[in-house]
């Protein structure tokens, strides 16, 4: 392995997940993906359908999820068993050496309980900048192993917190650029970031700082898509080399040079 | 690290994991034992409990526990997830840089679903002698992390299989004896084997094949524990240099020279 190979940390979330036939063709494409590769995966609807058969209610304040007691266990034993076994199972049938992990796993993602001010979000990871461990990782890496992290992490103190798979994502991303060039890939259900979006095809393939400025003063960007170029860019300048928002039945295109989706950088 | 430094593979049965206080004390007396340590867990009852929540019926024939389809879901959430991510998390809190596996995980234990004879076990997975892959497991010790396993396994082609855990510690250490001096610690309820099953302090703490003839011919052994002592053989036929049995409360002697448990040579 080459210290200048690329390492491809992947995003896929919830709505993958819960979609069978999506899910084993993305998992093929990622098998067959060059280079090295971080799979982090949401968790979809499941963890709540099987909560409500536990007789566990799902809680909201102001559109937020509530991680109670109760629910970290669902989605302990659902994102970090069910779903992360059920995709490393798969891919080792695919030929891909997946190693299915937590934050808590060999102390790699660190987090914090966020604070209770207005809302108690219960147990919920914050990842502090800086806080993830890079040493684990590579050494799978360089193994010739894929990790597959679930969206939970641990604090310190034996607790499991749930945390926002684009923030591992983009935590590991950033702490991996130390050590290789990284591409960041979101997989979401559009093929990238729309000039029109009523246009599927309408994808814009390249984004850098001076484009997304003459995008903002077009108007073309929607509400929805602000917050992911933001936290794009923000990953560039802590050295991510760069991100890619695509659809999930993109990813052999996006992790090559001939990217369908939308290359930030 | 030297070659020669002992590695303790650790079963620890579904009684201990059911009983809170117990598990933490066996856990903490797991994170301060010294050299290198792989443990092994079994379920618990609380598989069975989620399962009759979850209104999926556990059925045996005769006495045998079957793993259907929707069980297999259940033991892969319970035992990979909760369990499993829920002792890394309290080793983690304790020093023990743990990291929690399945078989399917780095490929480490690849097995067969039983076949069907006069009873389908379902998705319960066999282990081959000679299958399971030590080279991640090695690697993982060598960077000084703690392998947790949960008891499960897969068929190579996309399944999870559920697999008896005494069997996964068994098959782990004969593995690793080819690569370092091993000591296979089964942790039950008993101090260890027993002159008087009555008598719980009538521990027997050395048997080699001489004691063990003399003690069949005085017939002191209680079905219970005669397979115990023959897997124990059998894993020290196949290389391992001595199995301990005894209680997950003497965790901290038995990884020492003054065992208290049953030390088979």
């Amino acid at each position: 392995m080459s210290a200048s190979e690329t390492v491809y940390v992947i995003k896929v979330g919830g709505n993958v997940i819960d979609n069978p036939a999506l899910l084993d063709k993305f998992l093929a494409d990622l098998a067959q993906a060059p280079g090295l590769k971080v799979l982090v995966h949401g968790g979809g609807k499941i963890a709540t359908r099987i909560g409500d058969k536990l007789g566990i209610e799902s809680k909201y304040v102001n559109g937020r999820r509530i991680t109670d007691a109760e629910t970290i266990d669902v989605v302990t034993m659902v994102y970090g068993g069910l779903v992360n076994k059920q995709i490393v199972a798969k891919l080792q049938a695919l030929g891909a050496n997946a190693i299915g992990l937590t934050g808590a796993d060999a102390n790699i993602i660190p987090a914090s309980k966020r604070p209770v001010k207005e809302i108690d979000y219960g147990f919920v990871g914050d990842i502090a900048p800086g806080a993830v461990r890079t040493a684990p990782v590579k050494l799978l890496l360089d193994a010739g192993l894929t990790p597959v992290f679930s969206p939970l992490t641990h604090d310190g103190k034996g607790q499991i917190l749930n945390t926002n798979a684009d923030t591992i994502a983009s935590s590991l991303a950033v702490a991996l650029a130390a050590h290789f060039p990284v591409r960041l890939i979101y997989c979401f259900e559009k093929k990238g970031v729309l000039r029109n979006a009523a246009d599927d095809d309408s994808v814009i393939h390249l984004i850098d700082r001076n484009i997304y400025g003459q995008l903002l003063a077009e108007g073309v960007l929607t509400d929805g898509i602000l917050p992911k170029l933001e936290n794009a860019f923000a990953a560039i300048e802590s050295g991510v080399k760069e991100v890619l928002i695509g659809h999930a039945d993109d990813l052999r295109s996006n992790t090559s040079d001939k990217v369908a989706g939308t290359l930030i950088c």
